[in-house]
């Protein structure tokens, strides 16, 4: 990992992912069912998981076990990422600007069927595909050297996913990057009280409400928050996760039967030591990021919030 | 314009550019030279130009006059955005957090030839261009409200270009942006003399040079500076100009030839008012920024700058 000249930004250096000029050239095209690594029957082609889940009677776990073959018949299984950004190691402080980019690269793959995505699962998929978030959260978080876990996804081409099957991904960092840190301490509580009772107010549950936000910098970007103020997922009850992850589903759901099934990225903001509200940030891809917004930050948005939650609430 | 709950992040809501969800859906195609606003003939599909610049012996520049027909014969030509992100009006800050979206929006048609992108143009053609930048940062700095002005450019469809004819664009704001701030009063001369003699060095000319930066977010990223600090591209003496565009020509053009002609992004980082060490940013479009990038601020660069940059220097 380096650090740029003056600003806390930090980028890492991946070179396994692309070694010659000439592997840009070609765009990447993301596998079919019949070619795909992440389908049942095709384990053998991933490196062995880390957690592999059946949903025999209750949500149990089991790695594949050295040198047998891999486990069969899971709902989701957990493995490391064959191309990881980061990489299990001790972490060096070579100087102020560079440090070894340690941490933990997984996936997830949320379930045996290849297009499963969660804005088409179940009640009980997705509380499933929760759970194990917060399990994989709390394993990660013992590790002494981690300092934030991004949990994402990626669903699209045109949203950066570069394999088609239903999965989410998991970075673990030796660094709070400055935009979680910015998040620390931050009070929500008088922002969800105005939003739940705003125009802008999409979904609002017992323990959850999701909301499009003032000052959205994508196109109907929605925000999705557990009313107790928890730091990560793994500090939720069950019952606050099963409502937070339902809510994430009717969100993801609404967003794909407004705009076609739209490509998106999403992300928890959460913290490992401090505190923070955390929450889940969903951002439709219906636009590109170019020179203006690279230049300044700022970003142009082509739809007012009240407006897309309005659509949001209606569909 | 709005800013974030908490945060110095600001978002121009133009509700203008798109209307309905379903104007989401359909891609928007590129108009090729057949179809085209900006070809040479077409000049009534466009606003009047505020200036429209003619070769013929010095570069003398007139603005089209109300009332009667565009002018024609153009080398460049200066118009309002048909859909401005920012339009000129007086500045209202409402609250902390809702401003009026005061400002420009200019297009900058940059050869009367539809293809002519500044990686295939002469030397003669890209002084020309900068020398327009140069003079659209100077009348747009007499504004009173504005306090920074953005001029970039968008190549090709998957670095957000909408249109395909050759052309830049000028975003005049009534903030300085966090991201421009941050650049304010940063001493670059250790920096420039550094990276000049290392392995990240592209380019290196009398009054400029042109460098893979040690963070390199992007892969293939380049920063190109002029050696004398100036705060902003009027700033420089027109020796210092003329090297500054070719030099710029020459990475992009060294880019275009590397990766098959990428689609990129660049921008001038400098300020109206403050100190800075003015320069050009240059973004190739290699990637996707997805969630992982979103969530934390980090990137992912699968090339090192100082591989980059020994390509860039070989071709």
């Amino acid at each position: 990992m380096r650090r740029d000249y003056f600003l806390d930004l930090w980028v890492i250096i991946a070179t396994d992912r692309a070694k010659r000029p000439s592997d840009f050239i070609k765009a990447k095209v993301a596998a079919g069912p019949q070619d795909c690594s992440f389908c049942p029957g095709m384990e053998i082609k991933t490196p062995p998981s880390k957690a592999s889940y059946f949903a025999d009677g209750a949500l149990c776990h089991m790695a594949d076990e050295p040198g047998k073959p891999p486990r069969t018949g899971w709902t989701i299984r957990v493995i490391p990422n064959l191309y990881p950004a980061v990489e299990s190691e001790d972490v060096m402080l070579m100087d102020g600007r560079i440090m070894s980019a340690s941490g933990v690269h997984e996936v997830i793959v949320e379930s045996p069927s290849h297009d499963r995505h969660p804005q088409f699962m179940s009640g009980e998929e997705i509380k499933r595909l929760f759970t194990v978030y917060r399990d994989r959260f709390r394993d990660i978080a013992k590790i002494p050297y981690v300092k934030y876990i991004s949990m994402f996804r990626n669903y699209g081409k045109e949203a950066g996913a570069s394999l088609a099957h239903a999965h989410s991904q998991v970075i673990a960092l030796p660094i709070v990057p400055k935009r979680i840190e910015e998040q620390y301490r931050l009070d929500y509580g008088p922002v969800i009280a105005k939003e739940s009772a705003s125009l802008r107010m999409i979904l609002n549950t017992e323990h959850t409400v999701a909301f499009a936000p003032f000052a959205s910098c994508f196109t109907f970007e929605a925000w999705i928050f557990p009313k107790r103020p928890c730091s990560n997922i793994a500090e939720l009850t069950d019952a606050e996760r099963d409502d937070f992850a339902v809510v994430s589903r009717d969100v993801l759901s609404r967003l794909s039967r407004l705009l076609s099934d739209p490509p998106y990225n999403y992300a928890f903001v959460q913290s490992v030591s401090d505190d923070m509200h955390m929450h889940l940030r969903i951002y439709p891809k219906l636009g590109i990021e170019a020179g203006f917004e690279l230049n300044t930050g700022v970003h142009i948005n082509s739809v007012t919030p009240e407006s897309a939650a309005k659509s949001l609430r209606e569909i």
